[in-house]
């Protein structure tokens, strides 16, 4: 039977799709909720409905390139990030594939419905989980392609931009593609240290997979992108499956969430203010917590106490990072949310160490 | 540069998005727009899109089961028929598939992303694009898949029962799997006489291919699924591309959608008897009409009038299907919609046939 390996699973118990007081903090997402302008696009595109959606998203690629300067013919959309990374990899079919342990799962999940084999650059906890220079040693000639994430999931740890750039001339001059995921680069407040989209036009190896699932807050719409100099490979990318994989309302909620130019600053300042609150916070109850810079934080919790377990049972979803590859139990990723939502997941965190951590341990 | 290659493309051209008086008969959707409650979905599942969807798609699931009689471990989901044909044909890699000559592109394009090489069972025009008994021998010890449709797009002809089963009977010998694409069939009236869903449990081998977008006219939202009692099948089609295909949004018109009998007796009733009046007024204007029975009619007009371009002048788009493999120039397919649509089409085609074939003909 498949398997679901991912946070955000509200509907695998019925009794949570119907719980009002829910607070889902196993998913990266924003916690402003969706935009106005980007709702109201939602049900205005609800009669367009009616026709297939462009297959090409001009209008919304059209918005895209304006906002990061780049061509149009160098932005393939795709049905969630998800989707696009599952093209690039039926496009690239990469025989050997370099990734992060830990990162999100879904890239060598991707790698494998191509038959690629797997390398991992295993990151340390005595590193913080920060990528070390290291991984330029990783890179071989049997190295076909290397995906990276920035900052990494579920670690929040941003790669240096001079490290990048050195894996990115690494890779091209072993003539293979570099993939960087910056799903989550929205949420950081001095964004362009860290991005590589100005590389792009010189870079033809270099493939962006981008978002507007978690800064936008609309996961259940589905609407993710990529960013390529290589024209060649986006043309792969719409051969790889259907025309019409972006829907009418996702490419509807694209196009306004392009010019939630606000929402996005307040977006930046919450998540910064409340990750150093949750932190501090985290810390006071005694888990180690690994400082990052993303909308979420990982903690490891001294004697395996079972948080997920427990915190459900007060309505609050966690995501035990257990099942990834170079974690072990006793790692939880936690999203960063409101104030208000932060008090009461502390507060319970608390009450639970106070009244039954001990218990558990002993 | 990648070519999309179907009907309904309303986006390469801006004058016509923004052209309140366009008529689209070059994609075959119903022509009673979207039914009140579906678009009351939409619009209420908005919120939702907060979460990430459910990816096993539980809810409509359930709900297709009850309205298929068959368990919901037999339905996939999917963002349209279009990404479950992609993925059964990652799940099953055939090395080698027949389809049928004239039929839907996409089997192919499908089929060719996981290299399979092609066969074609060629309809004949001499036999109003019927597929026959000989198709029996087309399907040999070599073959690895067989893909058929019905009704067929772009014939509208319907298989009979019997030819049918024994194809299945004559695959299961073979060992390979048989893909029907029924996507067209909710909108035939004595449906339970055509269709194979009542011998998907003892037929293992048999994978029907629906949708939501033709019969509910919500082609933008993206929703199709398939049924097959071979759950290892359904286990692959999961694992073969990302979690979180079907949207929040798709989710909630599709179990809206299925509460809306009313609406699909309506239909059915409105596309008879607009195709007979479609059928006797084409002929009137001396179009070869190759009667079939779905919400869309194939024609060959005489001496290859440029009909295409012609109508999109008057505000009309109807499909030019010289590009289908087995049809050629002067082929056309007109959808089906009301009586009202339908008599301007005529009316015009009247004109042009009196005003200006003959000049363009001489």
């Amino acid at each position: 039977m498949y398997q679901y390996a991912h946070g955000g699973d509200i509907y695998s118990d019925p009794s949570l799709t119907r719980n009002k007081k829910l607070l889902d903090y196993s998913a990266n997402i924003n916690p402003m909720g969706i935009p106005a302008g980007v709702r109201k696009a939602l049900i205005a595109s609800v009669s367009g409905c009616v026709h297939y959606p462009d297959p090409f998203c001009r209008e919304l690629r059209h918005g895209l390139g304006e906002y990061y300067s780049v061509p149009e013919s160098m932005i393939y959309c795709g049905n969630g990030a998800a989707d696009v990374l599952f093209r690039i990899m039926a496009a690239i079919q990469p025989k050997r594939t370099l990734v992060l342990a830990p990162t999100f799962a879904d890239y060598e999940k991707a790698a494998l419905t191509v038959g690629s084999r797997m390398d991992y650059f295993t990151l340390r906890e005595e590193n913080e989980f920060s990528v070390t220079d290291d991984i330029l040693k990783a890179i071989t000639k049997r190295t076909q392609m290397v995906v990276l994430c920035n900052p990494n999931n579920p670690t929040g740890k941003l790669m240096e931009k001079d490290l990048l750039l050195s894996v990115l001339k690494h890779c091209e001059g072993l003539h293979i593609p570099l993939l960087v995921d910056e799903c989550f680069m929205d949420f950081i407040e001095d964004e362009k240290k860290f991005s590589l989209t100005d590389h792009l036009s010189e870079h033809p190896g270099l493939i962006i997979l981008k978002a507007f699932t978690k800064i936008y807050a609309i996961p259940g719409v589905r609407l993710g992108f990529c960013l390529t100099s290589d024209t060649a490979l986006t043309d792969k990318l719409y051969a790889s499956g259907q025309d019409w994989n972006v829907s009418v309302l996702a490419q509807a909620a694209g196009v306004a969430a392009l010019k939630e130019t606000e929402y996005l600053e307040e977006s930046r300042k919450l998540i910064s203010v409340e990750r150093d609150y949750l932190i501090s916070q985290l810390r006071m109850i005694g888990a180690r917590v690994f400082e990052g810079s993303a909308n979420y934080i990982l903690i490891r919790s001294p004697h395996k106490y079972p948080w997920q377990e427990k915190l459900k049972k007060h309505n609050i979803l966690i995501r035990d990072c257990s099942n990834y590859r170079g974690l072990s139990s006793g790692f939880y990723r936690l999203a960063v949310r409101t104030r208000r939502e932060n008090r009461k997941l502390i507060k319970i965190m608390k009450e639970l160490v106070k009244h039954d951590f001990f218990d558990y341990i002993n």
